[in-house]
């Protein structure tokens, strides 16, 4: 059987077959700049939002603006790649296409629509996307599950980026068009979901930690 | 170019390639009865041994006793597992050889080391296995940080298993050797770790909400 091989793409690695693919139209900066001012507008408009709330501090208002920001790159980035598995094929300037195209240049999985990938996004945008704007409205209305909820949501995000990068060292840790798209996408921008959240999983951990050390003396003093 | 497809194992998909497989030497009601007493075994003697703590819940001693078990579970034979890529060729009746080579009836990505099963088994082996251990010692020593422990455990072991059967799902669901198998070893087998997890997460997130809300009443009564 004779394989013709199409490469009509910029994808690595360059045997991926995408049948249909039509290539990115906007240039990387529009894509980034695009998500960079949306991201900056909606973290403006928490920040502002957030100072009505009565009594709360410097780090909750960033943390608002945190979950904001990461819920909608979850739910509307990521959900759109979820289900849209023929991204590659848009023939129009989708901005939500162009980001996977772009990105993909990062990490070909994305379009090449590995399993792994496939089921982590599935997960983050489906159960983890809803959850942060649920984190949101923790914080500002000082509920009693804010930590434990901030914790569970951080934790979900380094296990998913675990399983992200594992399966690709796993897989040949082939999937970059070039070693700038490597660091840049690839490492970089997934490099703040690592960061993150386990800055966030520290400081909740000790706040949790602390107020069940309250509670089990004043049970030890009840005996 | 000629490929042979070598069909000398039990596993389905029948086009999968395992060069040099050695067949189970063991029964399924073996392999099973070892893994069953040697549990009740440590079990037991987690069950006894919690006995010996001062003012414990029974509660707590069964949890205990699902830590020990679980922890040595994802450490001794998920460890064995992650670090043997070629158990199927085991010539020995090696116990944990025969395990993978058995379970792989009910799902051949273990045979077939797959990616995303074998990223998945990794963290639980070398990340949450030890950590059970250390959620016996938190639950014993009434430590802070024991709900908080278990919650983050139990999570991981929930996302484990969300990407275990999503990634089965989207790549055919088509790598059980029966119905028989798929039910016994790929829902049953896992189906407790989907159900455990989930209520001691519901038992400790209570605890630590609960804890949490004394805490910030305090705090407003300080105001």
């Amino acid at each position: 059987m004779v394989t013709q091989v199409e490469v009509d793409h910029p994808y690595i690695p360059r045997d991926l077959k995408l049948p249909g693919y039509v290539p990115v139209f906007l240039s990387q900066s529009t894509i980034v700049g695009i998500y960079g001012a949306a991201s900056l507008l909606v973290v403006s408009f928490m920040w502002i939002l957030s100072g009505r709330v009565r009594k709360i501090s410097q780090v909750d208002r960033l943390l608002m603006c945190w979950w904001i920001f990461t819920g909608l790159t979850h739910m509307v980035l990521e959900g759109y790649f979820v289900f849209s598995p023929e991204f590659y094929k848009e023939k129009t300037p989708h901005f939500l296409a162009e980001v996977w195209k772009e990105y993909s240049k990062g990490d070909s999985r994305y379009a090449g629509r590995d399993s792994a990938v496939v089921a982590v996004e599935g997960i983050t945008a489906v159960l983890e996307g809803p959850t942060c704007l649920l984190a949101v409205y923790a914080i500002a209305m000082k509920k009693s599950y804010n930590h434990i909820l901030q914790v569970a949501i951080s934790l979900g995000q380094l296990y998913g980026t675990a399983v992200y990068f594992v399966t690709s060292l796993l897989d040949g840790d082939n999937f970059a068009a070039s070693a700038y798209y490597y660091n840049a996408y690839f490492i970089f921008a997934n490099g703040w979901w690592i960061l993150i959240p386990t800055i966030i999983v520290i400081r909740s951990w000790k706040k949790i930690c602390s107020a069940c050390q309250v509670q089990e003396q004043k049970k030890a003093k009840a005996r």
